[in-house]
């Protein structure tokens, strides 16, 4: 019994593309005992070779492994226009024009599959989109940039943020310019499409802040150890009252929290729910081949069929200034009255501190503080009327602290 | 424009069905948003009252929530052949009848689904069954019992084995009758289901061995502590060659183990494979509102269609005798020779020792000792030329150990 092929245009054809190509082809008989059709790569576009017009032809489903807005856009468009189901692990494509995609997808009433984009071969969206579709999402926790996470794992072990970085790319986990990776820049386009899959909200890249991990310090990350907390570069979606925040910051988390442990180049995220608690999954970041299996899974998605699409988002309020507790570090004079004139300050900005670490280094003292939850803005206003104090050595640096709830 | 209903007749009404039901009403708007039908529970049928043919004449999708064997494998296969897609949260029932119920499904055409029965709300099993379809899964390695995990935190915070189970029992994580849990037969049951979806190999709850934590003393869990080690109870699937091994019994994990950090009443699940590294997936245990959730998962995916439905699995060698590395403990009579007199016995039976701690206690000294990976059997042979040396206190005891593979 001869099997049917299944056509696929495969646009792009780099390292996750030629990973792609050739687990296709390793795969194709257990993707056919699955689905009863053998698929193989019909067609490749690259910049110097192929032929758009030929692939929308002849191919039943469109790969897009290009990366990058364009020229990846106009085709995603044309494919699903066409009516041609598409996966792509585009993560600024979906970041950036989500709403479009998801619009055309819908119109045209076809899939349009994208775990790559997000969390590499670690199934996030399939279970956010599928798994967990009837649940009511309160938040998302997300280690979603493994560069990042390799980096803070080597500064816990004592190497200084470029040190760490060197290491990063002597070994493959950071590129020649890492500046997307840890500015949170990166994290922050996979932050709105998780906030638009968890809570339908129309998110994109643009409307994110984000903080990176260039400014930690090793004594930040000496805090961490000392006090048993995991500093990482955290991505969070959350619902507040009626509107959502979602935002990328370097947090303090406690022993228990389930990214705490998630190190090295890793990637996982947690979704909170009253209904399910929290789910947490995780597995490698990037890497060709691990892209390339998150690809052919959605593969193997569309060829499944079922009536799942990407809904169109809708218009959510987002809310910039939200509660957190806040790690201040301060490097002050070591003299009678310091600390009551900081404790003083922040009191008179109402940021209520909840412990103070402090230790004297000799003619100067370190100083470090946990406040209670209190809005950013009202932090910021607090630091700045500190700032002023002639016994202070160097800014006050802060870090957020994500706090256990359930105690 | 009104929506069109979706009934569902609804098997057994206790904490699960309760839930499910009221879940179902709660987001039957949202899962209409999804599919585009809203989804109502039509009938119910517990033991005192309803009607099976009626609800397979009223309703489109089954969800059976009874529990056990008999009589919930007639409705099940009642339903199926009457073309009734069916969602199941029933491990005994999976993983006792895999075979004909795999099979009906694939004769009817219809989904079977059934994420509750393995790890709550955990989506391993849609995670295995696609996101992962098109991989060559080598390994599969789980906490799929919170009941025992809760007791193995417990006992790692100092209680003994029988203080922790009353504290489990106490807070309704054990129940009034734990034997199938803390013997290892839950797991077994969950374990034989993975490897069916994992290797699409015909496994039953018979032949799957199972160890479990009863004879697990407050010794073992203080080694652990003093080496990083957790102690837990693990389930395995895993290819060796061309057979494959399913068991369940308690194990040491190396720290950096993505299992070695789940505590309390947890499920986790780690899925290895060459082209993706691993990929865990953590959460809550049962729970009637975890269960339910995963439940409602499950019919929002036949909801939304799509040919996914369980392949019939094919029959595969089991593998009862693999090896591992053991810890073995034995509590001897502090006096020269019999360290020498120990390691030649296990020398003898080819039985390589990695490392040794001896420690006295007065009169009697402990011996622990971790040997490289050997054989089951082997090892089994070697204790028992060892049980009769007169300086024994106790009969030996050995726990496998979990080796770290990448260092």
């Amino acid at each position: 019994m001869s099997t049917e092929n299944y056509n696929i245009g495969l646009l792009g054809h780099g390292t996750v593309g030629a990973a792609y190509a050739e687990l296709i082809e390793q795969r194709a008989g257990n993707v056919a005992d699955l689905t009863g059709r053998r698929p193989r790569i019909e067609a490749v576009l690259t910049r110097s070779r192929g032929d758009f017009a030929a692939i929308l032809e002849n191919c039943e489903l469109v790969v897009e492994l290009i990366g990058g807005v364009d020229p990846a856009r106009e085709y995603v468009l044309a494919a699903l226009a066409a009516g041609r189901p598409v996966v792509s692990a585009n993560k600024l494509l979906l970041s950036q024009h989500g709403d479009e995609l998801f619009a055309a997808a819908q119109r045209a009433g076809v899939q349009l599959r994208f775990e790559a984009a997000v969390a590499g071969v670690v199934p996030v969206i399939r279970v956010l989109e599928e798994s967990l579709a009837g649940t009511h999402v309160d938040r998302v926790h997300g280690i979603v940039n493994g560069t990042t996470n390799f980096v803070l794992s080597e500064m816990e072990r004592g190497l200084s943020y470029r040190e760490a970085l060197a290491e990063a790319q002597r070994k493959g986990f950071a590129e020649a310019d890492p500046t997307d990776d840890v500015t949170g820049r990166d994290a922050a386009a996979k932050m709105a499409i998780l906030a638009r899959l968890a809570f339908g909200a129309a998110v994109r890249l643009d409307q994110v802040p984000y903080e990176g991990i260039e400014h930690l310090q090793s004594d930040d990350l000496e805090y961490a150890r000392e006090f048993g907390l995991s500093l990482k570069l955290i991505g969070t979606a959350e619902r507040i009252g009626d509107g959502i925040s979602v935002r990328v910051h370097p947090a303090f988390l406690y022993p228990g929290h389930p990214l705490a442990s998630v190190s090295g180049p890793f990637n996982a995220v947690t979704v909170e729910s009253d209904a399910i608690t929290e789910v947490t999954m995780s597995g490698p970041g990037a890497g060709g081949l691990q892209t390339a299996s998150a690809v052919l899974g959605d593969t193997v998605g569309v060829m499944l069929g079922g009536a799942w699409r990407p809904r169109p988002a809708t218009p959510c309020e987002l809310l910039s200034d939200v509660k957190s507790s806040f790690y201040i570090h301060m490097e002050v004079a070591d003299r009678p009255g310091v600390l009551a004139s900081v404790t003083q300050v922040l009191g008179d900005s109402d940021v209520s501190i909840k412990s103070v670490v402090q230790r004297g280094m000799g003619e100067s003292a370190r100083l470090v503080m946990v406040t209670h939850p209190v809005a950013e803005s009202q932090l910021r206003r607090a630091i700045e009327s500190a700032a002023d104090f002639e016994f202070l050595r160097h800014p006050p640096r802060t870090i957020r602290v994500i706090e256990e709830e359930f105690v």
